[in-house]
């Protein structure tokens, strides 16, 4: 009698077991006591040695380790990110700006009206010095016009359109592409280690939402942004639909990150990562929790790889993603973890 | 040499590996090849056969099995309940609103301006027959001097304490012993083939957020109720917390349980189960997607074992939860399936 038929499993069984471990264990993030630990130094290869690299993997070590005095159990892991200059390059303009600016002569095209109204004459001019000067309530018109009076399903097509054809002015290569490698690292290690990851944007969430799946591997519920209401209608054959309106839910800005990660997700995440004053109160209120917390913010230092801006470092202040003087003191105050792209990162993009 | 050294596994860990493999399964629900599938007829112990269990086995086979023409991926399957009578049993009188009543004279203890002012001074009074004939808009003023006020902690702490306390008048039993046995073994049953379950409440989020990882398994991401903004701020101790405002945010009924389901997962469900006029557009949106659809109203047709009410049936009408004629004439218009309490239940709780 065979070992295989005294424990009732026969080979062929063993080996189909044995043949579907690696999946198994792939998916089971969420059970720290079966999942395969990455290996310290193989889990983040973009990051130079270095204290941002080490917050990291102590932070995680401390939250999933079972004899940590720290440990988080699975269910209650959760990290936040913010996208545009956490996530993926925020210079020039913000992105998803790009795309309203893109999108104004649709909106003219059935609103002729508008033709000759501030500020969508300016946009149509081409003029860029002009639209580049264009004031905060100005863009604000245009946000509003461009993402709104269309179906969510309309919306998504058209901005999964533009997204998938559109190009960085510098690259000249697709949006997607200019996230950050090292980034991308950390949400896999964090979710590799039981993390639920999340975005937490001050742009839009619908428009977020079109890509972060697909780009970050982040489910379109685990996007929180910046969100206009819907309204339900019945089109003409009796079916229903919902309409973006041209008024604001939640402004996941300042104050309002935290506002709305507690209105989405209901609890306080562990950890929290971003680059600018509008990731501050985020950062203070995941830092306000008990236990281990992790909250760092990316430094935009790099001129030859990316960008370098931001009065903190005496660089050059920018209209986005502003990491202030204040911000850098209250980040040393709370022993916040500044990763400076220059020093700690090996490689920016994929495709470096 | 052993079979088990020859394929370089010891029996040790053979064992380990089986030993396991209870566990494994379980945590593989979204990777539908792997899943044990449950055998129809265990699936749902609760229900008597008929249409109404038909229908939800119907549904899950039709959308998980991989040779299916409606066949949804694992990741895109998305279920969303009501919970006041679909759930649990909202008669006399909604949970939350008794809550609310019950602190009452905690609020009126920190302003005490508020003692001879209704409807403060009927609730105070402790006249029942008066309380329940306040109108709509007395209710909406003593939630929102209940329900805000104070920090997303402070209301978490109360409410918790409340209904590991409060009874059920007439069972004299803690509400969420009222839950529905069979509801309990659906949200089970959707979970265990790869489904995502939700609660769409037009109830309060925080307030629900609160049981609902206990009773029903949904973790407070999955529940999407009426919410009002909460504001940041910073404690004497310069500490930052979130604050309960009197601001409605999200109203979670009739086309705002679309909305919000909009808002809150970015996609359109493949399951709705409600009990009121409340639900219609939930489980219209819901019908409206494209492949096989599930849509179910709960019938409450058993004055025995729980109540019967609701004009569809002929039935008293009610001041929660009505299932009017419209309602009914539209689900069989649509196709949606009618649970009678009465007809489809073998079991209402767990405790019968």
């Amino acid at each position: 009698m065979s070992i295989d038929s005294r424990v009732g499993i026969s080979r062929r069984t063993l080996l189909g077991t044995a043949a579907l471990l690696p999946a198994t264990v792939a998916s089971l993030r969420p059970i720290s006591a079966l999942a395969q630990p990455v290996a310290p130094g193989s889990a983040l290869p973009s990051w130079n040695e270095g204290a941002a690299k080490q917050a990291i993997l102590d932070f995680v070590r401390a939250t999933t380790d079972p004899s940590s005095p720290n440990h988080v159990p699975p269910e209650d892991r959760i990290a936040v990110f913010d996208q545009d200059g956490t996530l993926w390059v925020e210079q020039p303009v913000y992105t998803q700006v790009v795309y309203c600016l893109d999108r104004v002569p649709a909106v003219v095209a059935k609103k002729p009206e508008l033709k000759s109204v501030e500020p969508f004459k300016t946009v149509l001019s081409g003029n860029r010095e002009a639209i580049a000067k264009l004031p905060m309530r100005d863009l604000e018109k245009i946000l509003a016009a461009t993402l709104s009076g269309m179906s969510v399903e309309e919306f998504r097509d058209e901005a999964k359109k533009w997204i998938e054809a559109a190009q960085h002015p510098r690259w000249k290569r697709p949006y997607t592409d200019l996230v950050y490698q090292p980034m991308l690292e950390v949400l896999r290690y964090m979710r590799d280690n039981g993390y639920k990851t999340y975005i937490a944007t001050g742009g839009g969430q619908d428009f977020v939402r079109v890509y972060a799946e697909r780009v970050y591997g982040i489910i379109p519920e685990q996007v929180v942004g910046t969100a206009g209401a819907t309204k339900y209608g019945y089109g003409k054959d009796g079916k229903p639909f919902l309409t973006k309106e041209p008024k604001l839910l939640l402004n996941n800005n300042n104050a309002g990150k935290p506002e709305g990660i507690y209105f989405m997700i209901g609890r306080r995440p562990n950890a929290a990562f971003g680059n600018s004053i509008g990731d501050r109160e985020m950062l203070e209120w995941t830092g306000a929790g008990g236990g281990a917390r992790l909250e760092m913010l990316v430094l935009h230092d790099d001129a030859a790889r990316e960008y370098a801006y931001g009065p903190a470092q005496g660089l050059p202040d920018s209209r986005v993603g502003t990491f202030t003087p204040a911000l850098y003191d209250e980040s040393r105050k709370k022993g916040w973890t500044v990763i400076s792209m220059k020093n700690d990162w090996r490689r920016i993009f994929a495709f470096d």
